[in-house]
């Protein structure tokens, strides 16, 4: 059977105190609807359907940029959950298959919970997803008969055996499309929001005699987000799995909870990170290399062996091969490294490429910008660019060249070829006694004059 | 009624193992005693004695830093509370109201607290602050006979059934100025400390018919710091509301625990803080900013539209107006950025300002310092700083000018003008691979020599 | 009674993932091998001998590298622990004393611990380390009999009277080496895995009439570390302990939790640690320092008034005089600083040392590396180095003297003498709206010829 998701990603998100949609606040610097979308992909959908509504224009371009083949439809007003479901009807209509429904600030079912629902589909009209609450609250509270589910009980409506009872509703829920339509066109607005419950379609799919089962997952699978505060709690919990996953495969954290990991972040075996470092979205890091300290990577690439950091900035594009060594202050965007080279210190490298064995000294600057346009700047192998070199883009240096310290190189270097622009050292004796005997005594009249 | 605060801070702290007097120990960035000092604010006191002892002149000049109406009155000899808050009879002698006494090392009392203490006061002639323990141990116990405070009975002396009593005594006592006084005089130091208790005026006070009661707080509000381990959890304490009030205000914070926040730390809606962040004393952050990984800041302002760090240091004056981009391995201090100003990499901008949409080169630092004096650069906008330019102050570049890279700047530049100050570069064709054969042949004897 | 230890680190550690073999994976930036072995140094031990068998010449090296005195073994199969202390026999063949059986992966056995071992040895010819467990789960069961252990009993192999004991095995042990040698002859391989068990041989003494007890520790002692994830637990119990240890002697951690010790880091009374601190090995910071946040220190010394960071990085060799002052996104690197030098901003000081009170101005380097070899930098004292100054090694500046910013100094400077090595500034009026007009005219091409 074909599967559609369904994803409710309309509400305002009262208590975000925002102006951004609530379901593109992120974790793991993914936005959480598309955490949600995540969860659902192990089910290869057919269709994905995103139902939105606050900051529709952001949240339609948040999706399209994540999966291009998903819908975005909208829902105007927003009258409940049964209301939402109801505004994909449209984008399903000529769909044959089952139905699941999720929440765009529900981050973290996990896949194999839907695999689980989707297997007792096969014997169920409906399917819903349950839990077991440590502190049942004012949950809806799931009547188990047997394998069956009598009825989804609201808190308020509860008697007390009822409110006993610890199985809990998260809301997700899976059924034919037909089906699911034919019941949410059954659901009435009998409450004082004057809103359309998705979870009255239990209570219909039974009075027909229609099969409703629970699925249980653990409980941190529901956790949904309403706050600022909520959204941290994600965060921890999914960094804490993250992090663990590394671990098991072999990948040392010194200090685990003082590392920030993106939602895609790739590190090898063997690899050694030490503590306070901060992995943006799309990062790489091969086997076998040390992340030191302070630094910070996004949409980069470390390849085996390499050395990054203390205080190591690698921003997008950034490509180092094996074995190179980027050091303490330095900014590397935009290019490419290539094997055994190195750039130790207060530099930054952007729109570059730079050859195997190259040592790049202190202080080297690409000057990529004139202002209106980037150049780029190359570098062979095994030269050696003096410390404080400036490289004013569009410029090339040649394998083994060498640049003087302090030089600011307009034209080529050839390879093998020194390349100085510096001015003569000119020394002055005995003139700094005299100099700051000036400056003491100017200083003294403006102490003065500002009395 | 009026009212005075009397804090006792006279104590030195052994357990701290400092030479600092105890209550100058900092949580977030404050000495304690100006949290207790705060605590008190919303009743308007219209007196403020601190009964200092150790440190005295320390703690008076951290006093009257942060409240020049406040005086500081010196214990000699510490020979118990009511010793202490007799030290403050003279400084209150013309006082008519009631007197509030707190501690100095009890920074978390909330001024609800004070308030309902305030309110209580009206039926009572002694009010006393007690809280109910998760672990009574050794406190004090308030034994109560309906709503009037019948005994405090110290752990030592209190019969099991006492000891029973979880409600306990935190030691912070309103009174009217002629009573408290009064009933001072009747303390006396019967015991092995031979000091002067309190506590002992609630029995004396109960002893002629006077009205006593208490009123109940959280025990995490009596915190009393007496380590750096305590002072480590009081500012986790600290640190932990102020973070979840700035959640709920409508800032991201995507680690909390990673961000240290100081006592008067703003900042706005829909802002952003990455991990690891650093807001010293006197920051104030506007809404819709981002504040990215590594940052630290210090009596600065960011404007709407702000973006800051990695790595960025933002020091004492560092005001910075809408859009600017502040970008890693940068420092500013005193120094005010127009609109859209950019410093994005390795550079230091004090004693300066930057007019709007000028965008300032990697590597560039003002050079505000000639040995004696500080000097101020001024840059217009729209101006082009290449990087690695040498600013050296005082000097004035104008709207729209433009410096080559690497130039040291030491006359001002005319709106428009392009500075210059560099070498011409000469390129010698082959000559790195005689230098390097060279180099190498010298390491050799170099290290033939060492053997 | 003179004690040998035996240290059993032959296994592979499947579970850390690792081509490291387990025992050199680090605690606090030392090998957890080598907190095993410092966990028994207080009893002063006459032999130390290391079993070692997955990646030998790895742990020998460790070994070495931290006490050249020990005997590191090979044990060439791995077959139960009996196998590994058997594989002690020879290195200990010459020696009479007492045999104390520890584990490389169990890092936190207490030294008072192993006394108390040694003090119940008098009396007994074995001695167990036991704990008690808060969940007992599969560990062997230490069965008592007024003070002696009658047995240690399996868990698979327990009834559910003795699965109800929770005084646990350790499996650390003591014994002389004569009856620890002769009761390892009689242990047998009677299980699935055909492996010899060390703690068969408390049966086999007990079945010849030997007095047996077991001594009981701290649960936490006996951590064993198996995963990268107990690893990270191991990091987090020492650190813990460490930052404990720092408040107790009056350093004032503001935030605890992110700052990183070593296993061997010191650090003086009255000195204020900021958040994020990373300590590598062989650092010392004395009294009355201030380390502010995100600075990195390793195999360097602070002295008395100094202020390190925020952003400060200290490498091996870098050695700070009273009152020295290091500033944002410095390195120092092989360096000695002597009282009341500064070095505020962006700069690099490698194989250097700095007199007294001189002043090193923002961005400047020493250009320590010539391609092939590394050399001096020698500055006075009551220097002013101005801002981007390059030094070229090796090259000495005199008391006194000065260089102005943006200079190249290849001669050495007198003392008192100024020197300079800059371009005259040309300033050309008017030419960057040309400029700009001439750039954006090329950007227009450029972009219209990638379409």
């Amino acid at each position: 059977m074909s599967t559609a998701l369904v994803i409710l990603a309309a509400g305002k998100g009262t208590r975000m105190n925002s102006d951004m949609p609530k379901v593109l606040h992120q974790i793991a610097n993914a936005p959480m609807l598309i955490h949600a979308m995540r969860s659902g992909a192990p089910l290869d959908p057919e269709r994905t359907v995103i139902v939105a509504g606050h900051g529709f224009d952001a949240v339609k371009a948040a999706v399209e940029d994540y999966d291009p083949e998903a819908t975005v439809v909208l829902q105007e007003e927003q009258k409940g959950t049964a209301h939402a479901v109801d505004a994909a009807r449209a984008a399903l209509a000529d769909f044959d298959g089952d139905v699941i429904v999720l929440f765009g600030d529900t981050p973290f079912v996990r896949s194999e919970t839907l695999e689980n629902m989707v297997a007792a589909r096969k014997d169920n009209a409906v399917v819903v997803l349950g839990f077991e609450a440590a502190d049942p609250g004012k949950y809806g509270r799931l009547v188990m008969d047997g394998d069956q589910l009598s009825a989804i009980v609201e808190y308020a409506d509860a008697t007390d055996e009822q409110r006993a009872i610890t199985f809990c509703n998260s809301g997700v829920m899976l059924a034919g499309r037909e089906e699911i339509f034919a019941l949410i066109d059954a659901v009435e607005a009998n409450n004082a929001q004057d809103e359309y419950y998705l979870t009255d379609i239990v209570g219909i799919a039974r009075g027909k005699g229609l099969s409703v089962t629970a699925v249980a997952c653990e409980e941190e699978e529901t956790l949904g987000i309403n706050s600022r505060l909520h959204l941290s709690q994600a965060e921890a919990i999914f960094q804490a799995r993250a992090r663990a996953e590394l671990m098991d495969l072999g990948v040392t954290l010194q200090q685990p909870e003082t590392v920030m990991l993106s939602h895609d972040t790739i590190i090898g075996r063997d690899t050694v990170i030490e503590p306070n470092v901060y992995f943006g979205p799309d990062v790489t890091v091969e086997s076998g290399t040390h992340i030191r300290a302070f630094s910070h990577l996004e949409g980069c690439h470390v390849s085996r062996g390499g050395v990054v950091g203390p205080y190591a900035r690698l921003r997008p594009g950034a490509e180092l091969a094996e074995n190179v060594r980027i050091g303490n202050f330095v900014e590397i965007k935009n290019a490419i490294l290539d094997e055994g080279a190195k750039v130790n210190h207060l530099s930054y490298i952007g729109d570059a490429s730079v050859g195997h064995d190259t040592n790049i000294g202190a202080g080297t600057i690409t000057c990529n910008y004139d202002g209106v346009m980037k150049h780029k700047t190359t570098i062979g192998a095994n030269a050696f660019i003096g410390s404080n070199t400036m490289l004013v883009a569009p410029v090339t240096i040649g394998d083994q060249a060498m640049t003087a310290s302090g030089s600011v190189i307009t034209s080529d270097v050839p390879a093998e070829a020194l390349a100085l622009a510096r001015a003569k050292q000119v020394t002055k004796p005995g003139l700094t006694t005299k100099m700051f005997d000036l400056l003491k005594s100017k200083k003294k009249k403006r102490d003065e004059g500002a009395n």
